[in-house]
């Protein structure tokens, strides 16, 4: 048992899935679960524990430089599920060059989707309208120049309590409300677990998106939460979350792709990188297979 | 300039509305927001500063007395626009009970409304639906109840970050579904902004309650969070929520009951109680009218 291992009423699994188990064949390992690795680490631990993808964020790509993480990630047959992130559209003009400069990582890198956590208030603003204009402004240049890209961008609804600072989309019938103005192949929705499962209509939404879903990302919700909320996320078991519901309506909405584990936490970020994957190995069975 | 009159980029009043002052006609003070103060500093800080109503609390009541309370109140002169609170209905048969000692309560004291948070998931429980079909379940139970005692109920959505904890109802959309099960004198909702500003759908479900609306209270939201997120209310004017479209759009509804303000912030509850009043005062009038 360690740290990150304390189950929460639900019982363990026996034992932690090895290389090749085919119940991990849809596994993605997103990078700042493990921040405390770097990306070449990040890389080495999947390809030994198993994990077939990664979600990449552009911090860690930077600093290894994009060459070398489009050579690691090949060298070890990693899929790429995704590139966190593009995005903060209401920060204004220089946002869009921020976002051309994502998406061309991402078509380098292979990713499946580049996700896009579009952005709070502006400073001082309190016009939440407006931010939610500028965002599909935004969207409306970046989404073709996605799309002839190859790349393909997923509207990220976060939790209400990030409204203000990080995400004027709250919901998930808001991200498709916007991401259906575009072709389904250049705006896609991000499912994340922690993000919309308190919504009452999430099911609903779910089926609606169908295949608007471009990623599926897992993390539990923590009560209380911590003092600085955005690390509330915790390893399917350790919170609030129902996971088999929400898998099962992603599953029967079409999805196919890879399932993320993305987890914020403090603690996760103090353990060993390697018992942090065996832990995520053994919650994704339990939660999702 | 007091140690809570801090205003974020909105002009300060230029002076305090005084006793008698008819933009003060519907403004209540919710107890909770001076809780540095007891039941009759409460009652006799509303009367010096001309506060025509005021919401109570369950807990200070009974530390009064409430008898006492009731005498209190009356000889002020004051409304009593709320009793807070009732609910966590999703904790079983003994919130039965509890419940139908605070719509005494609210009979007693001739509260225009008894707020209900409905409560959180049960201790180890992730059954959402559960929770959910519990909360409706009770509420058939004490709707009628209510009624006979001449006390109307008021479902107040929570922020969706108290989900798991305190309240399974998230959105007005969610309230107003449930609440329309049941005569309108029977069941109404609470439109508490703070709860309800991130909602893209605030302003149709705002309109579509209507005669609904139990109650209207006032707070801000906050950024950063304080490490206990029940405190992230604030004195409108110190966060991010755009009130006037807000209190527009409750007046468009049909609304013309009093308006609370409702603030839990540790630096208001270290100020002085009255300081904090005339703080609200210019707040209110600033947000309000």
């Amino acid at each position: 048992v360690t740290a990150v291992d304390v189950p929460s009423g639900r019982p363990a699994a026996l034992a932690t899935p090895e290389p090749g188990d085919p119940r991990l064949a849809r596994l993605s390992l997103n990078q700042w679960t493990v921040r405390q690795w770097d990306l070449r680490e990040a890389v080495e631990g999947c390809a030994r524990a198993g994990v077939p993808a990664i979600g990449l964020w552009r911090e860690p790509v930077a600093a290894a430089g994009l060459r070398e993480a489009v050579a690691r990630v090949a060298d070890a047959g990693l899929r790429v599920s995704s590139l966190c992130r593009g995005g903060f559209l209401t920060a204004g003009a220089a946002a869009l060059d921020e976002n051309r400069r994502a998406i061309e990582e991402a078509g380098a890198l292979g990713a499946a989707t580049l996700v896009l956590v579009v952005g709070g208030l502006p400073p001082g603003s309190r016009d939440l309208a407006g931010a939610r204009a500028a965002v599909a402004e935004a969207l409306a240049r970046l989404a073709p120049e996605a799309g002839a890209a190859g790349v393909r961008l997923a509207l990220e609804p976060l939790h209400p309590m990030y409204c203000a600072d990080r995400a004027v989309l709250s919901t998930l019938a808001q991200a498709l409300d916007l991401a259906e103005r575009f072709p389904a192949e250049q705006v896609g929705v991000v499912v994340d677990t922690f993000h919309v499962w308190w919504d009452p209509e999430v099911f609903a939404q779910i089926e609606r998106a169908g295949e608007r879903i471009a990623s599926f990302q897992l993390a539990d919700f923590m009560t209380p939460l911590p003092a600085d909320v955005l690390l509330g996320r915790a390893l399917p078991g350790d919170g609030h979350i129902d996971f088999p519901p929400l898998v099962a309506a992603v599953e029967a909405a079409g999805y196919r792709g890879d399932i993320e584990v993305e987890v914020f936490n403090a603690d996760v970020w103090a353990a060993d990188g390697d018992e942090v994957v065996a832990t995520m190995l053994r919650r994704y069975v339990e939660s999702v297979t």
